[in-house]
């Protein structure tokens, strides 16, 4: 980051989170905190914390060093306090567009006279995109923890009487190991399905094929996978379209090289799919890391390139509305090869 | 809402949500629906929902009866096409400033050529503080459930061997009957009670008090409860302190008149806190709806008043760092007087 603000001459980068209930990703990424507050990176000094006094003692369980504790209420005097007295005179700063809302921006721009910004959230996606050594061993050991978790809960999937039995489950067994989930789990069951992205009801699983994804967040990292199984008597047909879409997603992750262009491996997608391709209503991937959707985007029209020590998702899916809906998602994290992070088998589980 | 279109001379409303990982708590609001896109609310035609093709079918069970699918690649395309559609010519456009990022609102200002804007944020949380009936129905069912839930954990608390074990237990029990939390359960034993946001470790449950925070989100409102049980043997000193915060609760409770000033409420705690008051760390209250931090605030310097129909809580607490905390919260309904939804025992529970 501070290479970033050497080059594009800005004097320091400014990341906030005022909500309790959402995480900063970038503040989360360069600091290793959740919380309020906010971060400050210099460009050749230090970086800073503030965080309001409910959470300095969680702030000061971060990596950055220096934490500042402050009153929510002051918050914009508590930030030109601290600039001050740490020599910090300049007035260009980088900020985060897309966690900046407009109120706040409006409040930013009154408060600290004078300042100019420039949006540097692409920079950060672009930074976030590639895993370093430490963050490849976290991740790897996430994938772990996910795996053991799903291939539990579907080898004992018989027990499972709900859609939203199936999802607490899969919750439960994570959070009681102190993680988190990276999004709540989606059991979708018969008509269900077709939804990618419904959620579990308290409703009795229906026979048909059932789609489960699943991902948990270990020190800061998602993980994401989707397998879908079949609940009752496949008919050869539905076996055959299973087998399809698992013969495509296979190909594709088996053929994904550094330097591919993104864009261009959905649309292979898409050509494969055939007559099926309009049923295929989502993008093909996306990368992962502290949060769940980051670069690269897997998607129509995407210009991303693959590039070594990425990790994201290949995600091919079939939905028939009001019918069924079938989804095979792995992670890949991508290495000389294309290396398969999920390791719960993908042929069609019966039960 | 309308109704304030009309009085500001504004010619729609305009709501988006382009985060899977996040809901806009304004559709949940006005149209029931927390997935994908944008809600327009024309000054005095029908309301519709604009949804992406993988989330339709979710936004077809909303409330709103026009649904639009779009291409989420073509989100601004689709948005012009669709207002052609309905006759809406008008460039005067209420939006909520707190849930428009600054890259979107570039891209919305380019697209859409022409239009002028105005934050309506605060007519929003105006709107969503003074509860309906209906609304009320739900929220009171919701704290049922709640309360329900949270005595079963506390009764059995003897159970649970460390902080996520307890946490994981309250999520489970309601993700189990196909609702959310309202956030993540707070269980902080020992000294990680003095952190009032403690996240929830794999850690074995320390004596001394523990503080356990948890709400639901049932059919899309929030409940919100706090109690601090003692686990061990207390000291008379110990009893004697939550017993001093207790009765100051209490008195709060019991003494809310409609048209209380908030900022005044919460002097008022800070006052009884005594020497304590330093140990109060974060505000009092907070409005509780579609989301769990909404108006009135009952914070220092707040003008917000008490008006009927209100959901908020009252929740003082006292932090000596590194060594212990307690907090005791309600949810109150404001009706001619007070009346508590949180029904949970709060004499001190020794386990």
């Amino acid at each position: 980051m501070q290479d970033i603000l050497e080059k594009k001459n800005l004097d320091f980068a400014f990341f906030h989170n005022l909500d309790s209930m959402k995480i900063n990703p970038n503040i989360a990424y360069f600091a290793g905190y959740n919380g309020l507050g906010a971060l400050v990176i210099p460009k050749s000094k230090s970086p800073f914390l503030l965080a309001p006094k409910m959470e300095y003692e969680k702030a000061k369980k971060s990596i950055v060093k220096k934490v500042y504790a402050i009153d929510k209420k002051k918050f914009f005097d508590s930030i030109k306090i601290v600039l001050k007295r740490n020599g910090i005179k300049g007035k260009k700063i980088a900020i985060d567009n897309v966690n900046f809302n407009l109120n706040f921006y409006k409040n930013f721009k009154k408060d600290l006279k004078g300042i100019k910004t420039r949006d540097i959230s692409l920079d950060c996606l672009r930074l976030r995109q590639i895993k370093t050594e430490k963050e490849l061993q976290i991740i790897k050991k996430g994938f772990n923890y996910a795996d053991k978790i799903l291939k539990n809960a579907i080898n004992n999937f018989k027990d499972f009487k709900t859609e939203s039995g199936a999802s607490s489950f899969l919750e439960y067994e994570t959070k009681k190991l102190g993680f988190d989930v990276s999004f709540p789990p989606i059991v979708a069951s018969g008509n269900n399905a077709s939804m990618p992205h419904h959620e579990p009801e308290n409703v009795k699983l229906k026979n048909g094929f059932c789609v489960i994804d699943f991902g948990t967040k270990y020190k800061g990292y998602c993980t994401d996978c989707t397998r879908t199984i079949y609940i009752g008597k496949p008919s050869n047909k539905e076996k055959g379209i299973y087998n399809f879409l698992l013969n495509i997603q296979k190909n594709i992750v088996g053929n994904i090289k550094i330097n591919d262009n993104c864009g261009k491996i959905y649309e292979n997608c898409v050509k494969s799919l055939g007559k099926y391709s309009k049923y295929f209503i989502h993008g093909l991937g996306h990368g992962v890391g502290v949060e769940i959707h980051e670069l690269p985007n897997l998607s129509s029209g995407s210009k991303d390139k693959i590039i070594e020590d990425m990790v994201f998702t290949i995600e091919p899916g079939i939905y028939l509305p009001k019918k069924f809906g079938i989804r095979i998602e792995d992670t890949i994290l991508m290495q000389r090869k294309p290396i398969i992070l999920t390791k719960v088998p993908k042929d069609l589980l019966i039960v």
